[in-house]
């Protein structure tokens, strides 16, 4: 029997929600709460088979308001009958440590842990847990279910995750690479394997290329490395974060600039990455525009960029020892051909070779025939990740 | 007709020289003056041709007095019969900053710009002048150059030394990645064109593996890539560094420890590393005999080090578009055969096979004759760089 479940991707003024039929994979409404605790608080949503999106504009208190707007709608809309057909609610959370290597129902216990590994995680846990709060208090009976972004890289090896320094920072303060985009690794891996069967896909590396970035290694179906570090700041340039730079570079300018340590995190998270580098804008279609209109910093952004991603998967190379499929996700990955096609321009010696005419088009296969290297484009899905983990949970 | 030069390598409480027979390349002398500015200090230099070694213990009470140890040994050895006979002094010389693309006679404004560069490397470029200061004070006739390790690596493209920060700090404080070990680089590709012919080494990695460690991408026998960065802290693990690390990290350590920006870049400097994870010891030597004993941290220190020696030859890959030549070099790379091997062992994807037997023997040559890679093992000379840079400017 079909079992309804909920997936939540809770930001801090944000909360994403699809609502599916499990195991059918169906999404029957989706739909965001967005500006909470604004004053002109924005709910849209969507009926699967209707044809339009319903918005409406009003205040947002926090987040059990804009979960209320949620069951509201879907009691409305005649989508549920009753709030206890809801059987699972399943929320994305940022950061498992190195206590989660799966998704977990929440208890208090577990909420204890999430909200003890804020301090690896001080934007996303706290805020996924007000997600969580908000749908114990609104939705009593429905199993609450924590699908981490940490945990699909719970199989890299310890000479992935560990950095060389002082070990006791690692034991005491946990303080590894964990990485991140776990769901989104995890299902652009799955889809592959589906259309393309395991043999092909046993050495495949990921590019989730978002606003926030990330690659990965998937050997055998699992995780063995993973560009994002400790924190998501860590690994490829994105739109607004640096990845990895020279370490030194953090104390010279706080010593040149008179900036406070929180200062320098600040601008190595929000004003640098693309933004920085062009001064035009985090976003790659809007460097990528001023590159044509002849903004030389916009293309030196661009190539910087390109760079990157290149060089890990080129790494990623030598932990797969060789290269069957190459992925691209994420808005980036998935929409443009541009950023494609220039990655896989150097890769030729790896045997990757795409088609130019199925790469304008964004389609599934984008190599050639005699490509040695699948390269293929994937719409992510990380909610579906999340519904399929809560149902393996709660739906037994 | 011959001319004598000196190469210079000055460190805080050393001095290390080698006097050459240019053109010839004939080292007449090498010795080291050490712990200067002890009571104990230590005056050592070998006579080519001679079979012992001489070896006094005195004070020595700063860099001048080290250098007058020197050109005293020389007359008193009877390789010189006068000073001036001496043309040209080379000077190692750590941070060229964004001025110096190649060797420069040291004049006034030479010596002030590598004064002011001290801030990019508060540990090196302080005690290179010392030296030059010494040489200026004893060997006035002769000419002093400054070779940049950070030179050879000005012909990397843009998209490669940019960091992804707010654009200002490359243009107003050159925050950008320099590179290091220049000297070093080039004289094994050098090497490797003059064995291999110049059409089989276009798409070179050096492998630069000391206590120091750093790797070079050498396209058409030009640096396009490197592992150091704004300072010699950044890229691969090295004995007591920690390379490439997550950013986030330093503040981190800093509010969970208390620590200061001060320690916790003392700590990323001095205490981290092979010696942080292990626990036994900065030396690779050491580190392996422990992993031998059974110790699991030492093992999981090798593991690192290989990994991302590893990773970095993948990613250099890409800047190349393929590999011909694989080059090992400095302490580590020229001694250690598990180190050379276990590095190879990932590397079949590319081509890379290894002879077992040669690579025991520390052969030039260490791949089979099947490698579509060829591997060599060159052992580093930086001081005749240094003369040959030395002997290009003032021997004309």
């Amino acid at each position: 029997m079909s079992k309804k479940i909920l997936a939540i991707n809770a930001g801090s003024s944000s909360l994403k929600f699809k609502l599916y039929n499990m195991p059918e994979e169906e999404v029957l409404v989706s739909g965001l709460v967005d500006r909470i605790g604004h004053q002109d608080g924005v709910f849209s949503y969507k009926i699967a088979g209707q044809p339009d999106k319903h918005e409406t504009t009003q205040p947002i208190e926090d987040h059990t308001a804009g979960v209320q707007l949620v069951i509201d709608a879907l009691l409305g809309s005649g989508t549920i009958q009753d709030k206890s057909e809801i059987i699972g609610v399943g929320h994305r959370v940022s950061h498992g440590g190195r206590y989660y290597t799966q998704s977990v129902e929440v208890d208090d216990a577990v909420a204890k842990k999430i909200d003890e590994l804020s301090v690896l995680s001080p934007l996303h846990n706290p805020v996924n847990l007000l997600g969580i709060e908000a749908f114990e208090k609104l939705l009593p009976e429905a199993k609450d279910v924590a699908v981490f972004d940490t945990s699909f890289h719970s199989t890299m090896p310890a000479k992935a995750y560990t950095y060389a320094l002082p070990y006791k920072f690692y034991e005491e303060d946990g303080i590894r690479r964990y990485g991140f985009h776990g769901q989104s690794h995890q299902y652009v891996y799955g889809e592959a394997k589906r259309h393309l069967g395991e043999k092909a896909t046993n050495k495949l590396i990921s590019c989730h290329l978002g606003n926030g970035a990330s690659i990965c290694a998937v050997k055998n179906g699992k995780s063995v490395n993973t560009s994002m570090g400790f924190t998501p700041l860590a690994g490829l340039v994105m739109g607004t974060r640096s990845g990895d730079i020279d370490p030194e570079i953090l104390p010279f300018i706080e010593e040149e600039h008179n900036m406070s340590p929180e200062d320098v995190r600040s601008m190595l998270n929000h004003d640098s990455g693309l933004k920085g580098i062009s001064g035009v804008s985090n976003d790659v279609r809007d460097v990528l525009e001023a590159e044509k209109a002849g903004n030389d910093r916009a293309k030196l952004a661009m190539s910087i960029y390109i760079h990157q991603i290149q060089q890990f998967i080129g790494a990623y190379t030598t932990d797969l020892e060789g290269l069957e499929t190459l992925v691209f996700t994420a808005g980036v990955g998935e929409h443009s051909a541009p950023v494609r096609s220039r990655v896989c321009a150097n890769l030729g010696y790896l045997g990757v070779e795409i088609d130019e005419d199925k790469n304008l088009a964004n389609d599934f296969e984008i190599s050639t025939p005699n490509s040695r290297v699948k390269v293929l484009v994937i719409p992510t899905d990380e909610e579906l990740i999340i519904a399929r983990d809560t149902l393996k949970i709660v739906g037994a």
